[in-house]
């Protein structure tokens, strides 16, 4: 064991913005108490992943890019016997992990028991430097090192790391946004605005949910053909084909039960005038979920005078805490049985990081995710 | 009994919009089964009542205005023996009743159980006619037939008519917006925009739900004075002293522990730009209530973004069921020890209601109440 | 159409307790105002009906029996275009409907929402008389006249009788407990008590409402069989095989991460032990739901220490209202996609009526039904 | 400052289980980063405090008692310049602390978000030694060391320390019940099962948040006495005057609307049979809560049917976390002035810390209170 952990490991790092993405080698550290060095095999391209790239948030230089993972148990540190759910772990464990640590400290830890509002968490991937000590905290990355505190997750062993990687953080954020905050019951007719990754994430679980009827208003035809294809949505609205708001609108009318509207509206779009079109298509009583909304766009004209009259619940949701991780984590074996999840990903090799990147800006594949561990001649338990 | 059965009663119609009211009179019919025949002692005037006058509502005329009332049974149709909280009646009590009354027999009223949004539901002062059976369907009467299944309720002895008549149906509407939609859990912070009768009775609500510190935001400076001397609102922002809405959002923040924004906000201004400060208000994982915008005013430039980012819990509310009014009902005598309600009402013969509506329109007044009882001279049990 | 309506039609008949049923014909009455008369082509036989034969509970006779009934529309009455759902109905059209109906009018129907707990509620099948208008108030007949205010729903074309039937009245019954009271969450551990037809019921519902893992507690060995094959249940606990509480409650523990016990329990057993066993196995902070326990077999020793350490929270549920059983109407293309419905139901003849009661009271069958449209040569439109 | 923390200062320090307490003397540590110093002013003794006392807890040996404290800042480590609320903190600002720092590490406190539940948490007063670093861990004492991560919090400049510890811990557990857990709608009728200091508390909570009638069920009279006199219930039913619990329960239902029982029923009464009552005073959907079973008394003949037919809520609440202790003291102002809240305590010199256990033992006193800041010659900034 001790040959592995002086071995060298390469990481995909970002060191300039707009700029290519290199492959960086440094050595493996031991872990310390209560952290895990892990092995990625998988990681996934998000699209805040291109924005990081651009510049857009205010991330420190240089940084091991990569929120999402999926690989298996290189190192326990001290400590260390169980995941957070109770489950005894060992060395060559395949394991998930959350990409976020809150502070458990904070009014919003302790208090409001909303850990997503941790103003001071820690997100592997995100803003954890490549320069300081642990250096490997982000998942396009050979081998990641779980901090003390994080919260990962063994998985079962019939589970592959595709279906693991498919739906990336889009999984825990639609268990947060989805089931925690709008919530499906059983029988109810749900629409879903937009049909990238969290679009068909939060199609799933209102699949899984029990919903009586999913329509996923999206677009380009190839999504909704793929969404077709592994069995989410009973309805698909293209948003190309039919461009007018207030037709999408009269189809979704037209699809309940007395042109009532859907029980429930989940935007998973983006784009502001979704929520606008979203209000029209709930029915009175019911719920719309803004689930889309992560970038400010500014203002759009909006009616309150619906949200008093048709009595609407209208709820937001922001990334998700480690229950939601782990609930996704416990939802995977039954939409992996449901779904053709590898049919989302398309693989790339770490070298190719900066096309990936390319492909999820211009919409041309669903998921990218790098292939990590075929990089490394290096071997774990198991 | 018989001879009060025929005597004549006077009511308050409305023949022609923008017209003046006429008093008219007529027979008082005798209850048939499941009925009863209440004299009515006071009667509220609402706003919608101003709205009502001029036409901008489809309602059919003649009509005996007046949605809210108090007063006494005069006689009791067969077959009705209890309240619908299950108190026995008599004649001579003293009683409230709820203006609605949905159809039962809807998908609003049975499966969503949802009553305020039945389409169909009868509404005294508001869609019954003066000019066929029973005629007496407005409170602005001495005398109203209040139909089978109408939810009407025995009133404590020792409250007087004033009390229940203070918040008209601004009560029943803040139960159902404010406790049964909203929700304040004590110890919340809590902002009420708006000090007309809905902001009065949200904030009375909020104190006695136990939040506290009530912040109301209205005007002009008469009203928080009012609002003051009866001990309603913790902290008064004056729309007009500061006009600016960053401003008013800045001292709410600043009010508020940790300048996180108020736990729940109720908007009860009517106005589409209060919503937007509104949000600003909230905290992060807090609660807008939108109970003013009944008046479609059209959009008003709101960002989405604000939703997802902090993650709001936005709800509207429109009208009130039974439950609400019983709500109103039982939480009177409590409201009555805590605050001097008659201190809002202000008080008018029959022949003066044109007046009423004119300074209920003018803002004048708090709450214009019609005694209706001292145009009479028949007299009820006890 | 008039022939028809003219035609006898056949029912069952309950004149004695515990005699024999008779096959009895009277004529087809043409459906008033807000009536609907349908053709019942399955009616499902109940573990209720044979307390009923057997005087348990103080109905009326004669009556014909039967709660549970699926057929189709014979003749509108006036006024009827469409089902409770705001669906079109015509004539020949294949619906179901709910046995109760509220009276809609009192303080459980109106002010607390809770139809199921309105004292006066008709039940078709069960507090109707044979020997009064309408006569055909059970769905074991050829006919049934569903008065003004039932909750009939049109089913889809493609959903064949069977799987309408094969749940019975479980089906709302699960939907109320399970869905609406209990609650299951998507990734829940669900531990189901007992494996007759609410517990079937129940255990289907935990499925399509996203549970992670559904342990089914019952027997004997070939309703665990039954439920395998059907795929009912991940794990199944056979309660003669295992007839310590105290290892069945280990078995549960041992199956739940971290040893912690099941999220939430659902008791469809009707055995008073069966609560002291499930509190065992419910995790801290979890649901336990008394579904099961609906005949009063008096008190058994149970420890409230354990309410208060756990945090659990205990919920009963008590038939369904008008709501549940449309729930459960959405719900069926579902369930039937996923389960073999039809298996879980015998068929007899109306005439062996009794040998259904009979088969039923041993358990020998899991739903014993009567094909009554066999019975009659009329014919219906479509 | 740096004398006064050099300063010597006492505590009371249980050494042996039933034997007297000790004031013992040690010197005042330096807070390290995190960590504050409080000088104690007044500290509870609590009904556990008796148990500790007689060995019937596993605790360490020797310590300092005391989980109920307020206080003064005598000391602030680095880095603490807020409370958890966000509020500034200074030395001599008044304080408040929470007896709970759970783990913040553990499946309950990161995933079930029960902190409750923690299974490792620290306790002052309980479970913290006084022969190791840094010994002041207990409120029974003229210093108390709190550590990184407890939740501390400033109080209003007007509010006495005397208002502040009359509830002791039974003012957060209250909140964690009754409003948290069972939750009180304004309008609800309440039954509060005994009048020791938990009963006292949810009585005076239900109050708060706006319940419209109280029923206290408790004794012996002199406690029901000074309740009725600070104001506590509206009804009071001495269990000594009527010792049938049948009689107690026919006098709720009279006292109800429609004798239909109490919307919710408070047990804090501690005995199992309490909980037989309760269930019979609690109206059909209505909500039981089990807030006194803190001591495993064993199993009581329940009668589960009762669970589905009323179709009951039945609830656990077991201490209180951060955020119910904050809860308490956002709310002890309204309290505060609602209720004359020193009424309930009764001083004692430390060195009487004995006599104060044997009167809460002997129910003499509602609450006794230790006076420790009059031990201390010490000062304080302010």
């Amino acid at each position: 064991m001790v040959t592995e952990l002086q071995a060298q490991v390469s990481a995909v790092v970002l060191s300039e913005f707009n700029a290519p993405l290199k492959i960086e080698s440094t050595s493996l550290p031991e872990p310390g108490p209560g952290a895990v060095v892990a092995r990625v095999d998988l990681a996934g391209v998000c699209g805040t992943d291109v924005h990081l790239h651009h510049g857009h948030l205010p991330i420190p230089l240089p940084i091991v890019l990569g929120h999402e993972g999926v690989g298996r148990i290189w190192h326990l540190g001290p400590g260390v016997h169980t995941d957070f759910s109770g489950n005894p772990l060992r060395e060559g464990d395949a394991i998930a992990w959350s990409s976020n640590i809150p502070c458990g400290n904070c009014y919003w830890c302790v208090i409001a028991g909303e850990r997503t509002l941790c103003e001071t968490r820690k997100v592997y991937g995100v803003n954890q430097r490549f320069d300081e000590f642990p250096r490997l905290s982000g998942a396009w990355s050979e081998a990641i090192y779980l901090q003390p505190g994080s919260a990962l997750f063994r998985l079962p062993d019939d589970l592959p790391a595709e279906h693991v990687i498919a739906l990336g953080c889009a999984g825990p954020t639609a268990v947060h946004g989805v089931i925690d905050v709008a919530g499906i019951a059983v029988g109810d007719t749900v629409v879903v605005q937009g049909s990238g990754p969290v679009g068909m994430a939060s199609a799933m679980y209102a699949h899984l949910a029990g919903a009586s009827q999913v329509i996923l208003v999206g677009g380009p035809s190839g999504r909704l053909l793929l969404a077709r294809e592994i069995g989410v949505g009973d309805v698909h609205i293209d948003i190309f084909e039919i461009p007018e708001a207030e037709e999408r609108v009269r189809l979704v009318l037209d699809a309940t039960p007395g042109r009532r509207g859907a029980d429930v509206v989940l935007e998973c779009a983006g784009v502001p005038a979704a929520v606008v079109e979203g209000w029209e298509m709930t029915r009175r009583g019911g719920t719309f979920l803004a689930l889309g909304q992560y970038t400010d766009r500014g203002a759009v004209p909006l009616n309150p005078h619906l949200i008093t009259r048709k009595q609407l619940r209208i709820v937001g949701s922001w990334g998700f805490a480690e229950k939601h991780y782990l609930g996704h984590i416990e939802a995977l074996p039954r939409l992996s049985a449901r779904f053709d999840l590898p049919r989302l990903i398309t693989r790339y090799r770490p070298e190719d990081a900066d096309k990936a990147l390319a492909d999820m800006a211009s919409g041309r594949v669903m998921k990218p995710v790098l292939a990590m561990s075929a990089v490394s001649g290096a071997d774990v338990p198991n």
